[in-house]
Formats: structure tokens, sequence, C-alpha cells
């Protein structure tokens, strides 16, 4: 059937002057344009303005574009939060290559798998991964990237493997480079693997009008003022900080750059440069709130914080709250480009007890402002559950905030769309006020007896026991029920609290067959962004469970 | 040439997962989702929730869907500021059509005109406007539009025209209407006719992708918080009240609905409601700063104005700095959606004298966060200008921030966006800083004796006078040098001045040539958002001219 003509679509087509490419990279280029003077990175006694910090990125893409980096290809970087990193997240895509951040937490094989299956030309890389690199560059089978040396005095030592140094490579490059916005919108603008904790990583490859929006819906989410100072405890290489380097681009924000997460060198900053914003899991704040006095002392000012990665305890909350920092608890995956749901606050929760402050602080929330939908269908029918709080289901996002897919993953991309939206495989509830609450990942439900028991119900308990710091807990294998909870446990400096302490304290709180069977008391694994690393967990308790 | 395997785009296409229209209807669905209970409006004592403001946007939609409106017809509005105004800008484009607000203003000649050539099937009215609409309509030669009433008991006396009344239309509708969004962030939502001072006027036809990044813009550029409290005093019929209705809702903030502007009713409820945020024309700003003492007192925080329809004089700075108000001057046009550009401040300028302050603030400025370019270029060659301060071009916008173009004109399209650009018939300069400044309007230009002369140069000059309320300049013919300004004067309360005064007071600071000739004072004429209607005064002048 013919469209009806429609008056309102005849001769009004897009042109060059109404439609643009939406690219962060405009951001970076407004910034230096409107506040060229004010700074943008401060790392140790380093300054850069918003001018420099954009005429290095030209630099560096005028230089990537001269050793024939450009479109189809990617760029790696094996980056603390250094000036380097943040520079990588404009000039590799002006050069309209793909920014591949690697996790410098991985192995050698994860690094290599990863240069090659990315296609990396060019890896920009840090003396402090050199051992990882050099053994990752060693196993690579496809050609190996020209390797560029981010030097920086304050890496720990270890041999330079780079062919050319970072600054020498800038020194090439063409401060007034025409680098161009993307052809489309839909184009690439960044490559990171997920962790894969089976099989091999996947690949989330992520789009320039993704990453406009969301640096747009951090702004608008956590009502980002002009000119925020940020602490850059979140790695970059986590989803690209979570967008902040364009979000910063965005509202011509300071970046202070930070090469580890150690309350030592935080609180100085704190009060040196009056940080306002951060970022990072329920571990750094941790960390932050239970730093010696000492530390804390003297902080005048309120330092906002998204928090991600778990649900935040009481006790950090709590925390956070008499240390002055006011933390928002947001969700999403890499596949998402980091958060993409937020716990969105209602004036009404201030005057609660802090446990119900935490309960109702602790949810995923609601679509990010310029996400689209998250939601919990059954992931069989694609319905949604009753909004009652206890029906399960699985979390699913969809909107303009999703990734394109998976590199050279038809499979798991067709997979992770099936139906309209995208699979996020953890499990959630939906509550009566229509928030999501994750119930756990599918494969972090323990299955007792034919029981389902969420692995989260029983960390929430333990976290509030006040000599508990951090609890994870995990299946363990058992003749009888299949499985039972395995809970690991690390303690607060000078607690005192046993097996029996603990068990008895999750029998007032939880049903009989959720008490975990077995407290291991120690330090948790955890992943460079703070996650607790269960895979880890999950193996002690099998070898255990095997000699036992 | 074939383009090379680019694996970044194999297999990674859009699908209904990663791909949403972008538009301002989402803003609603989420706010209504997220803070059902808060309220969206007030408007005398009545005060409505997101809730229920979606579920009568709804109902409004699939009312007109079932009155056959959608994709491809309009619906116009003559209306003030009320609640059912807000709700048009949601439940019109609900239904698939484009919303056509009219200026209120307007004589039937012109509101005929628009009902014709716009097509509008619905016309939603208001009685005060009835006389002008029953003479537009029996004007019409096409079909006429299904009238519907909007009650409002604090209407001016007038007949009532509505076929229905608009309460008993939402009462047919659905209020779980399952709309859609458009189906590409390209179609049309809004037509908007430029007060066109030569010919017929031309209808601007903007789409949801633009309307959906202006108002985020708008969050972005003035860092409004969540749940700001906004003061309708700029009317919605004007670039759709520079996208603010959409603005509220992507952060769930409450518009306080307004009648007329009026400083009687305007002090009480910025008491009342803790009115955070508003916007207007610069005799808004001059109304309040006036207003008698007994009004203005008692104003205990911070106002946060947008200003934009002609620079702020310095009194009107300085005078808003004294009664709390923080004014920002943004710039724009119909044809991007209201404001554009906007003078980002630089923290620098606070500590200036209020002189200077005011000379940098009255600029146009830079791009808003979210359009891509705005710039000053001769209009011959396209190349810009320097940015000398001195050289005279044309402002040109740029980006996804630009209507789609004229409805039914496609001469008047193709030379709005010849060269890639759009053409705003304003003639400016570009300031070293990179700062915009408006000369004139092409027309406003005052040619006397070969030499340009600015009307706005003249009108800063008067409005230092401290008995100048307002002051508008027009060219008026001339024997010997072709055109000599003119000056016409609205002058303070109780303020005493003469001719001779103000013309000695231009002489130290303009050059001979450009000293006004004469002056008129008395009232100026304005449009109903406070532009002064120059071409009135212009014909004022040329009658006078005639029978001297």
């Amino acid at each position: 059937m013919p469209q009806p003509r429609n008056p309102f679509n005849q001769g009004l087509d897009k042109n060059q002057a109404n439609y643009v490419p939406l690219s962060p990279l405009s951001y970076i280029e407004r910034s230096a344009y409107v506040y060229p003077a004010r700074t943008a990175i401060v790392y140790g006694e380093r300054r850069q303005t918003w001018a420099q910090t954009y005429e290095r990125c030209r630099r560096l893409a005028s230089a990537l574009a001269a050793r024939g980096v450009g479109t189809g290809d990617s760029v790696a970087t094996m980056l603390p939060n250094v000036p380097a990193m943040f520079e990588a997240h404009f000039g590799v895509p002006m050069a309209g290559a793909v920014l591949n951040t690697l996790n410098t937490r991985l192995d050698p094989e994860a690094i290599a798998f990863m240069l090659e299956h990315g296609g990396a030309k060019v890896l920009l890389t840090d003396r402090e991964f050199s051992t990882v690199v050099e053994k990752a560059l060693a196993l690579m089978k496809t050609p190996r990237p020209c390797v560029v040396e981010v030097d920086d005095d304050t890496a720990p030592e270890g041999p330079r493997l780079g062919e050319i140094a970072y600054e020498d490579l800038l020194a090439q490059g063409n401060p007034q480079f025409a680098w161009s916005l993307p052809g489309d919108e839909w184009d690439a603008i960044a490559l990171n693997y997920t962790s894969g904790t089976t099989g091999n990583p996947k690949g989330v490859v992520t789009h320039h009008r993704g990453a406009y929006l969301n640096a747009a819906s951090n702004v608008i989410s956590w009502s980002l003022p002009h000119h925020a100072v940020y602490l850059w405890t979140l790695p970059m290489f986590h989803c690209n900080g979570w967008c902040f380097p364009w979000t910063m681009a965005l509202i011509a924000g300071t970046s202070v750059c930070l090469r580890r997460v150690d309350p030592a060198l935080i609180y100085p900053l704190i009060r040196e440069h009056h940080i306002t914003h951060m970022c990072g899991a329920p571990i750094v704040y941790s960390l932050l709130i239970n730093a010696p006095a000492e530390l804390r002392q003297g902080l005048a000012h309120t330092v906002h914080g998204l928090i991600a990665g778990a649900a935040p305890p009481a006790a950090v909350i709590e925390g956070c709250e008499a240390a002055g920092i006011d933390i928002t608890h947001v969700y999403g995956l890499t596949e998402v480009y980091g958060p993409a749901a937020v716990c969105a606050k209602q004036e009404e929760w201030a005057a609660l007890p802090i446990e119900e402050r935490a309960r109702l602080n602790g949810r995923q929330g609601v679509p990010y402002p310029l996400q689209q939908a998250v939601t919990v269908l059954d992931p069989e029918t694609m319905e949604p559950v009753p909004a009652d709080g206890e029906t399960m289901g699985e979390i699913f996002f969809r909107g303009n905030v999703v990734m394109k897919g998976y590199l050279k993953n038809p499979e798991a991309t067709r997979e992770a769309f099936a139906g309209g939206w995208f699979h996020t495989g953890d499990l959630a509830v939906m509550q009566p006020d229509g928030y999501v609450k994750i119930k756990d990942r599918s494969k972090d439900i323990i299955i007792s007896g034919g029981e389902n028991i969420s692995s989260l119900e029983l960390e929430d308990v333990l976290h509030r026991h006040p000599a508990v710091m951090l609890a994870a807990v995990v299946a363990q294998p058992d003749e009888k029920w299949g499985e039972v909870p395995c809970a690991f446990i690390e303690l607060k400096q000078n607690a005192d609290v046993t097996e029996q302490d603990l068990i008895a304290f999750c029998r007032t709180h939880l049903a009989r067959f959720k008490v975990p069977k077995r407290i291991v008391f120690g330090p948790l694994p955890k992943t460079s962004t703070g996650k607790i690393q269960k895979f880890v967990l999950r193996g002690q308790v099998k070898s255990v469970s095997a000699i036992e």
C-alpha cells in the first residue's frame, strides 16, 4: 500500500546544515574552543588545559594516521589512569580507529588473545605491565602491533618495550590535524573485552552515537555541574571509564588522574583539588571509609560518588554518609557502556533509617535518563514478570546505549539480542515501585536440594555483621544437596569472630536451608575494578571439596 | 572503489535492542515511571503529578487518533501557558501528528493563513482569543479544523467556539493508550511560523531528534538539577517554549503555568513555589526588577533566568543581580529550536565591573552544548571572518538542532541551507575570544550617508541612560543622508528627561554621524514574547516623515 503523502516529509531531507553524526569527539572540540585555558587534566605536578589536551589528541590522531591507522583498525592500551589513557579516548577515534582498552590485571594469554582478536595495530603500554605485555607479544601468532611506550616517572621499575615513546610520537604529530567526525554515528568507537569466565572473552563493540548519549546521560542523571573536578578512582579500561572521559569533555571538567586506588593518595588529592565527583566499586568506598582517621581528617566538602559493580552494603552507605560522601548506586555492563540504570533517589527516602535507605539504594533501579528501558522479563516468554518483588526473571536492556554487538562473534551477538532486547544474564525481580532488584547472576545462584539460594541475599546478611568487611558466597558441591553455600569472609581490622558466630548470626536472619554450611576467613581475590573474583573462590571450593 | 572490509561493521547492524528513534516523548514516559507522584504542573489551585500528566497526554493522543489525526496531520493551538498547552507538546506527537503552536498575538489574517497552510485538523483554543479565532475561521478557504475549547475559569470573558470541550475530549480518550515513538527520529514533531515581517510567514518544521537533543542541551548548558521548579514566563508558542516542556519531562521538574506576564502574579508565585528557573526576553526581567518594592520584598533564594530575544542591557543585568536573579544570555531562532548558542560564562568575569560584565554577557556567544557550530562567515565566500571583533559577517548554524526546513517552501529551504549552513540573517562579528556578537539584523542596519549604523549599538548607549526603560532605534528616511536614526524611548516611571538631554548623552558616547536625529517618547509596541515590534515603529516613522 503506498504511504499517504506526508507534507512534513516532502523536500525536508537531511543535509550538511541540519544533520551531523553524534560523536563525543564533538565535546572536546567545544571545550577546547569555549574553555581553552581551563584545566582538563591534573596528574602529580602536571597541569594540562583543554586547549593543550585537544592539541595533544590531534597530534596523536595525526601520528596514528601517518602510521596507516584508520577506519577498521584498532589501537590497544595497557595503561593505568594516566593522561595518555584519557587522550587515547579522543585521539584514537579522531584517527577513525577503534580504542581497545585492555584490563591491566589480565594474564599474558588473555592479552595475547585480545591483541590478536581485536587486530590491534598499535599498543600504548606502561612500564608497570611490561612483563605481562612482553609475554603476550611473544605468544601472538598474528603480526605484532607497533608498541608505544607511555613513560611515567612514577611507574614501578620494569623494562621499556616500546619502539617509540608516546611523547616522541606526539612530537611527530600535527597539533592542527584536520580530523573528521565518523562518517556514520553508528561507526565503532571502542572495543572492550568482557571478563569471560567461561571460554574466550567477548569483544564488545560500541558506537559513537551511544558514547555521545551516555556521556550526556551521566551529566543529566547525576546533575553534574560545569567544571566538576573528577577523581579517576575507576579504571578507564573499564567500559571506557563508564564514558566519563567524554563526560568530562562535555562539561569541561577537570580529571585528576591516579595510578593506583590508595586512600593515602586519594584523601590528599580530594583536599588539594577539591574533588567533587568520583566513581568506583563498593570496595573503593570501603577502603576510603575504613582508612585511618588521620587520613580522613579535615574533609570539609561533599564528594559525590557513583557506585556500581555490586549493591552497596548498608555499612558502606552509612560510612560514606559519615565521611561526607554522597553515593548514588548505578548498574550496567560493558555491553551498555557502563552505567545504564540508576537507583534514582526519591526525596522521601532521606528521612528513613539507614537500614531502609540501604535496602532502597541497593537496588539496580530504573533506566538511565537517555537509556530507553531496563526491565525484568521471563526469559522464556519475554513477558514482564509481575512487579511483586518475588517473581524471578532476567534483566533486559533496550535503547541507544547498547553495543553494536560482539566482534567476530555472530552467534553470541544473535543470542545477546534475541527477542529485541539485550540479555544481561542477571537474575532479578521487579519491585512494586518499578525498581529492578538483582537477585543474582545466573551462574551465582546456588541450587540446594532443588531450592534456589541467592548468594547476594546471603552476602547482604553477612555484610550486616559488624566484624565483616567483605563477604562472598559461592556454591560448594555437596553429595546430599547437590550444592550448599560456602561463605568467604574478609574481616575488619582487629575484628574477632568465629565461624560458629557467623553461622549463628545467619540463622537469625535466614531460612535454615540458606545458611552457609562453611565459612572461610581470609583476604578475598579481587579484580582491578574491585569486583570479587568468584570464579577463583569457586576453584578454591572445588579443590578443597576434592581433597575432603 | 570497494570499501575495505571493516570488521567493526560486519554483522553489527542496528536492531530493536540497540536502536530506538530519539524522541522527547521518551522523557515523559520515564518521568511518569520513575517519579509518578511528583508534581509536574501547578496552575492556580491545580496540582498535577507526572503520572496524571502522562495519563492525560495519552488520553489526548488516543482521542485525536480516534478522530483520524495521525502521521502527516497537524494540530494547532491558540493557547496561553495553561496545562493543556503543556500537554499538547506530548499528546499531539504521541498521536503521530505535528504540533503547531500559534502566536496568540497575531491577527485573524495571519491565523487563517497558518491554519490553511499548516493544514490543521484540530485547533485547541482559549476563550481569550475567541474573537480573533472566530474571524480567522471565517476567513479560511480550506476545510476548518475541529475546534476544541480549553476552558479556564480565569480567562477573560468571550464566546466559546469549541465543538467540544478539552476535558470532554480527554474523557473520551484512553489513559493507557499504546502510543508509538515516531518511525524515524527525523519525523516532524512541530511546526512554528516565523513572524514574517515581509511576505507570508514561513513554517519551520522541526524533528524529534532535534527536540530530544535540545531538551537535553538545556539541562547540560544550564546545569539544570532534577526537579527544578520552572515558571512559565516564556510563551510555549514561542519555539515550543525553547523546548522546555520536553526539558521539564527529562528532569521531572515542576512547571508553574501562567496566563500572563505580570510582576504582581510572578513574585507571589516565586515565593510560594520556590521557583528556581525561568526564561524570557529582557522586557520580562525589566518588568520584574522595576516592579514596586513591596512586590519584590522577601525574595530569599536565587532564581536562574535565561534571557534572549535581545542582548540584556547593563541595567537589566545589574538590576537582576540586585534582585537575586542570576541571568544567562542565550541566542537562537525558531529555525534552531530556540536557544542554540549561549554566552557561556567564564569564571573570571564575575570579578569585573558591571559595565564590563554587561558587555561580555551581552554577546550571543558559543554553540549550545549539543549544537554543533555557530559561527560568523562572509555570506559571499562562506569563509570565516577574522576574529577581530570588527569584520562584519553573518551568523550561521550547523548541527543536529536545526530545522528540517520550511513547510511547502522549497525555495526558502534551499536558500536557508545554501552552502551547508543555516543562514540566520543576523549580522555579527567574531570577537577575539571566539564569542559571536550580533551587530544587527540585516534589515535593522541604518545606512546613513553610505555609512552603516548599527541600531543595536545606539540602543545599547541609550539603555545606559538612567531614565531610559526601553529604547528602539529604526531608520528614518532622509532626503540628504538616505536614512538617519530615529530613537523611540519608553521612560522609567517618574523619569524626567528631554529629547535634547538624550541627544547630548548620545553625543558623549557615539560618533557624531550615529547620533539619533530624533527622539520619540512613549510606550513601545511589543510582541507577546516581549520583542519590540520594530516594523510598527518603521511604519510610524514613515507616516510621520510623509506628513512632515
